[in-house]
C-alpha cells in the first residue's frame, strides 16, 4: 500500500499542457495533500501547491509555522514559507516569471477575495476551474486507496461493535458519542472523520441531527451515523439502526424496509450504467412500501480523502458510473416527530466492473 | 445569559441601508449562525442568510435536509428550503424581486464560482465586501458572550486538570489525546474547538504538530493546546506546557521565559493602544532573553463564535485596543529538535478598557 504521489502529478502537468495552461493552482487542503502527501488547513493563512507549466516547476506555499511538518510530510521538495508578515500574492508574482495568459484554479474554494489579489499581479490573465479535471482523477481509486479506506472502514466498524455494547437505558446520545469518539482513537484512527451522529428515538428523524441530552428509553430508535479518518488520510462512513429493549412492528417494518433498500441499492453498483440507477433501485423499494415521501435526500456519496466526494449518487446523475468509483449506500425513512432508519454502507467498483463491500457490519436488526 | 439576535440583525440592517446595499448575503455558517442562532455546516449545499434592504425581509435559506432543525433553532422565521436537485441561485433570484445595484457578501468566502453564478442571475450588480462589518460587530462581545466563552474554558480546565492526572511514561499522544476527548463531552462540550494538539519531547518544537503514536518518556516536554465549544456556540483555547518526570536547567529555564513573556502580555492588555502593543510586550521578553530566534508567529487572535477570528494580535497591528475585544495571548519558545513550550491565556477588555483573564489554569511550572 503505497501512494504514488508523482504519478497524480505527472498526470496533472500532462493536462496543463493539453490544455495550454500556464499556471496550475491548488490550495483546497484534501487536494495538496492529494498531490504532495502533506495534509493541513492553513485556516485563514496561505496555502498553495503552484504548478508552473513555462518551467515545469512545482511548489508548494505553506504558512511559516508549518515548515517543518512540510518539509516532512511533502513528496514535492520544493518548498516556499509565507510569515504573517508577507503578501502571499506578492511572493507567488516573484516566483512565477513568465507570462500567465491562462490560470487555472479550484474555482469553487478559491474566493472573491483571492481571486481579486490574483488579478492585481496577473491582470492579463484568464481564470479556468481546475476542480472537474482533479475530480475526475481523485474519482477513480487504486486498490492502494481502498487498502486505506479498508483500513478505516474496519476500525470503525471495531468502534461499533464495541461501542453499543456501552448502550444502556438513561444514557445520553453525547455520553454514546464520547464512548464512540475514545474508541475510535483507541482503535488506531487520528479521528472522526465527520461529527458523530447518535440520535435516539423521535429525534432519529433527523438527517442532519446533532447527539444532544436526550437519554435512551426503552422502545427507542438508536441511530449512529459515523466515520473516522486515519493517519494515510482516508475516510469511512458507516451507518446502523438499532432498536433499545423493544421493537414495535411498525418500527420493524420500517427497518425491514429501509434493509431491502439498501440491498438493492448494493445489488444495483456495476460499471457502465448512469449512477443514478443506483439510487432509483433502492428509492423504488422505498416508494413502493408506501414510504417514499420520508426518503427526500439522494442515496449516496463518494469517499476518500473526504468523507464527502465526487459522486454523487442521486436520482438524476446520469454519469456512467466505472471502475474505481468508492462511494457510500445509505437510503432511510425518516417520518417526523416519531422517528428513522437509515443503513448505510460503502461500496466500490472493481476492475471487473462490479461492486465490493467495503463494511461488513451485519445489517440484521439488533435490539439493544 | 441571552443573545439578542434580533439587535444584531437590525444593527446589519442599519449598516445596509446607510450604504445604500440592496442585498446583504451571508453564506459563512459563523455568521449565519451569529445572527439567526442556527449552527449548520451545508458542506457543499447552499445555505444563505439573504437581508433584503429594499423591503425589508429577511430569510434563510437551508438544504432541504435541515429544515426541521432550521425551524427550531432560528431566531429568523422566514425559511427557504432548496433540495438537491434545485437551483439554489434560481431560487434566490425568484425570492429577490427588486432591481439588485448593490449586492454586498463574504468575499473572503464567497468563491469565484458562487460570484458567476449570482452575476448570471443580477448581472447588473456590483459586488461589495460585507465582512469588514461583521467583523467589526462579532468583534465586541457583550457580557452574555463572555459568559459563555467562561462556560467553555471552566469546561477545558476542568478537562485539563482532570487530563494530566493520566499521564504516564508509555502513554502516547494520541493515547492522552483520546482521554482528552472523552473529558471534553463527560464535561458538557459539544466537541473541541479544534484539532487538539498534544506534542511531546522534541515534538513541542511544531506550533502546529498533530498527535501521533509517540510515547512519553522520562524528561518531556508535554504541550497540550486544546479548547472547546459548547452549545450555546462558543469557544475556548488554552495551552499549557508541562515536564514529565524530572526537568533539566535548560527546561526550567525556557519555561520560566515563556510565563514572564505570557504575563508581560497580559500586562500590557488594554484599551486605548494599538493591538501590536500586546504582541511587543510578550515578544520582548523572549528577545531580551536571547531566543528571539524562536518565537516566529503572532502572539495571539481572538475568539468567540470561531476559535480564529478577529482580531489579530500581532507586533505590525496598529488597529486600536477597545472594549469588548477577547482574544489569546501565547508566547512560545520553539527550538528544532529539541522542543518547546507555549503558554496560552484568554483575555477579555472590559467595560472599563481593563483586561480580565478569563483562562485561570495555574501557569507555574508542573512536573507531571
Amino acid at each position: 500500500m503505497t501512494i504514488d504521489h508523482q504519478t497524480r502529478l505527472s498526470k496533472l502537468q500532462e493536462h496543463l499542457r493539453q490544455q495550454n495552461i500556464d499556471i496550475g493552482m491548488i490550495t483546497t487542503p484534501a487536494n495538496v495533500f492529494y498531490y504532495t502527501g502533506f495534509h493541513s488547513d492553513p485556516h485563514e493563512r496561505f496555502m498553495a501547491l503552484i504548478i508552473d507549466n513555462q518551467n515545469g516547476e512545482t511548489t508548494l506555499f505553506v504558512p511559516a509555522l508549518d515548515k517543518e511538518i512540510a518539509e516532512d510530510a511533502s513528496a514535492v521538495k520544493n518548498i516556499v514559507t509565507v510569515s504573517d508578515e508577507e503578501d502571499p500574492y506578492a511572493k507567488l508574482k516573484q516566483k512565477i516569471t513568465g507570462k500567465v495568459s491562462l490560470f487555472a484554479l479550484e474555482m469553487k474554494t478559491v474566493s472573491m477575495f483571492q481571486h481579486q489579489q490574483l488579478q492585481s499581479f496577473f491582470p492579463e490573465s484568464e481564470y479556468e476551474d481546475l476542480q472537474p479535471f482533479i475530480n475526475s482523477q481523485r474519482l477513480k481509486k487504486t486498490r492502494s486507496e481502498l487498502a486505506y479506506t479498508q483500513k478505516a472502514v474496519d476500525i470503525i466498524e471495531q468502534v461499533l461493535a464495541e461501542g453499543i455494547k456501552k448502550v444502556k437505558i438513561g444514557m445520553t446520545e453525547l455520553e454514546l458519542t464520547a464512548e464512540l469518539e475514545y474508541l475510535m482513537k483507541k482503535f488506531g484512527a487520528n479521528g472522526p472523520s465527520f461529527s458523530t451522529i447518535v440520535l435516539s428515538g423521535e429525534k432519529a428523524a433527523l438527517p442532519h441531527g446533532t447527539p444532544g441530552d436526550r437519554a435512551f428509553k426503552e422502545g427507542d430508535f438508536l441511530l449512529i451515523d459515523m466515520g473516522v479518518v486515519i493517519s494515510e488520510g482516508y475516510c469511512s462512513d458507516i451507518t446502523r439502526t438499532f432498536i433499545i429493549g423493544e421493537a414495535s412492528d411498525k418500527q420493524r417494518e420500517i427497518y425491514d424496509i429501509v434493509r431491502q433498500s439498501t440491498l438493492a441499492g448494493i445489488d444495483a453498483v456495476k460499471a457502465g450504467v448512469p449512477l443514478k440507477t443506483f439510487d432509483i433501485a433502492a428509492r423504488n423499494v422505498i416508494k413502493e412500501s408506501g414510504y417514499g415521501q420520508f426518503f427526500n435526500n439522494r442515496v449516496g456519496h463518494g469517499l476518500g480523502i473526504e468523507v464527502h466526494e465526487e459522486p454523487s449518487v442521486h436520482e438524476n446523475n446520469e454519469q456512467i458510473a466505472e471502475s474505481g468509483l468508492l462511494f457510500t449506500i445509505e437510503p432511510g425513512i425518516y417520518i417526523p416527530g416519531y422517528g428513522g432508519v437509515r443503513i448505510e454502507d460503502n461500496v466500490y467498483i472493481n476492475e471487473k466492473g462490479k461492486a465490493e463491500v467495503v463494511t461488513a457490519f451485519p445489517r440484521e436488526l439488533q435490539i439493544l
